[in-house]
């Protein structure tokens, strides 16, 4: 049977990663790890689809500048984001003259992203390529779940949408930590219909993805210093972790995290935690790369979550399929610098 | 400077192609080129998105079928759609037990596709890989112009989304026809507005690509036998070919062609032609395909075209960024099988 693990060959080197976090992300736990933080979620745009197209775009070019790159030294940007038609994305790549390339799996398109890059840089026909992605709080809400203006009740299963952009750039030459291996997920769909219930919707997905990285390369959990899901919340990590127990697979703190438990403080607002296509991406590039970079980690298993639901499934009433795909991140011995 | 065009080292082929053509489609010019044909488009399902999924579900069975492969001898499905969140896509996956990667270019989304599983089989990580998409213009129209219950009056400028799903399997050991070389678009956007003028909007990216690959490679137009790109229409192709002439590229009938011209027959409905996802796919697979099999053409540069446009974005009065991607497809000296 053919696997869904691939383990490079190539150095595939993160260059440099960026991060705008908008105004209640800023003011989370990871805050002061964010490169850009924002006072307004809107900022005299029109409407917050070009919002989240603007920070797009902003983030990438804070990216380039810190690696100081120019757009004709990138092969390709590969991104893409929770709207429909990827607006956010397709929009910031109107301004930059780099080959694009759309990948889509809702929340964990910036994984996705990864993945591709990964593979193209490893057939060797790629040096340096972007990915990128963004999620805004009021571009989301109102496409899955209900217009702000309706002021509906949150129920406690719900997650808070991030909002935020984040870029990294991955290359061949310069760089300390590298894609080691990745699993690419496959659509997993239990039932579930509840839109303010994504942790139960992605659970499945996540765990199946997990297992099949382990066991493709005969490895346990511990192999990895931290392995960090995309976004299932708090509830939602606790039923992975419950599940994956059940294969014999112990996923205790502080082995396991979740990125949408760590990107805000609990309170009743943001619910179970952070979502959205930037939750993972913020996490990934503010935090887990920083500590992986300090040393505090080593290797890192990192398995952002996807579900894929639509408003137009929604109001049919039909289950919400989902997605994960796994990312084994790892300092490398010497600095490749 | 970095090239967008990538020429594979490895023999990548196509192993067969499948495709499923709605009623309008079946009536039309390549009727009997299809696969399979379709006499109703809702074959009693709930809805039109439902039905789309089926059908591309569907379309990636009966290639599993006519090429004798299961489905734990696929590396990865490959594909996307033109609904949000690539619903048709993403709902069809989930019946189907195979890693999945989600691809967005629009109507180019199948070019896309291939593209990525080119790269992943130059990789070395692959040796199988289908490439799906889907369309349907029930499921299109109601998103990106109007609800059809409103019986609007189309304009003369306005295409025909296709209603119908298509599949490819690549791989590197059976087939004649090979994946010679890509180029990866870039977004362009000059302006317009029109959701109902997709041909004008998709020109200046089709040019775009076009004369990147060309360049590139140092070929002139006549290299190929055919040019066809995705879904200009019959204005949006005229006017690429004179756009074409002034940077002294000779786009002439019988060399130039545009999938979206020749599926319908010409009518009043349908105005300038087909779109949509399954517009360049489906006269790819049933028309393009066979032709270079029966040797009428050896080299084909296929160039599908997409506006990456959205109903928020329309609503918003935005104006319409568009990409096109480019693949050289070549019938090799020797049979692989």
């Amino acid at each position: 049977m053919i696997s869904q693990t691939i383990v490079f060959k190539k150095r595939i080197l993160i260059a440099d990663v960026a991060s705008i976090a908008g105004p209640k992300e800023a003011q989370g736990p990871l805050g002061k790890y964010f490169d850009k933080t924002l006072d307004d979620d809107l900022l005299g745009q029109k409407s917050y689809e070009i919002f989240e197209s603007k920070i797009h775009r902003c983030v990438i070019g804070y990216l380039l500048n810190k690696t100081k790159t120019r757009c004709d030294e990138l092969n390709f940007c590969i991104g893409g984001d929770l709207n429909n038609e990827l607006y956010a994305t397709s929009f910031a790549m109107r301004e930059l003259d780099i080959p694009f390339i759309g990948a889509f799996a809702a929340c964990a398109s910036y994984g996705l992203s990864i993945i591709i890059a990964s593979l193209f840089i490893e057939s060797g026909h790629s040096q340096k390529i972007i990915c990128s992605t963004s999620s805004h709080f009021s571009t989301a809400e109102r496409q899955f779940r209900f217009p702000l203006e309706l002021s509906s009740q949150r129920p406690p299963s719900s997650q808070w949408t991030v909002t935020g952009a984040a870029a990294l750039m991955l290359n061949t030459l310069k760089g300390k930590i590298r894609v080691e291996s990745v699993t690419i997920g496959k659509v997993v769909d239990l039932g579930i219909k509840d839109s303010t219930n994504m942790g139960a919707a992605m659970v499945p997905a996540a765990l199946c993805t997990l297992s099949a990285h382990l066991s493709a390369l005969n490895r346990n959990p511990s192999y990895y210093d931290l392995i960090i899901t995309g976004d299932l919340g708090v509830a939602g990590s606790e039923l992975l972790r419950i599940c994956a127990k059940k294969q014999q697979l112990n996923l205790n703190i502080p082995l396991y995290s979740d990125c949408g438990c760590i990107i805000f403080d609990s309170d009743k607002d943001s619910g179970q935690g952070g979502s959205g296509a930037a939750c993972s991406a913020l996490v990934f590039n503010a935090y887990v790369f920083k500590k992986l970079l300090d040393k505090t980690y080593k290797r890192v298993l990192f398995i952002p979550t996807g579900s894929l639901l639509s408003k137009t499934s929604c109001l049919q009433r039909q289950s919400i399929p989902a997605i994960a795909h796994a990312i084994a991140f790892e300092r490398i011995q010497r600095g490749g610098e």
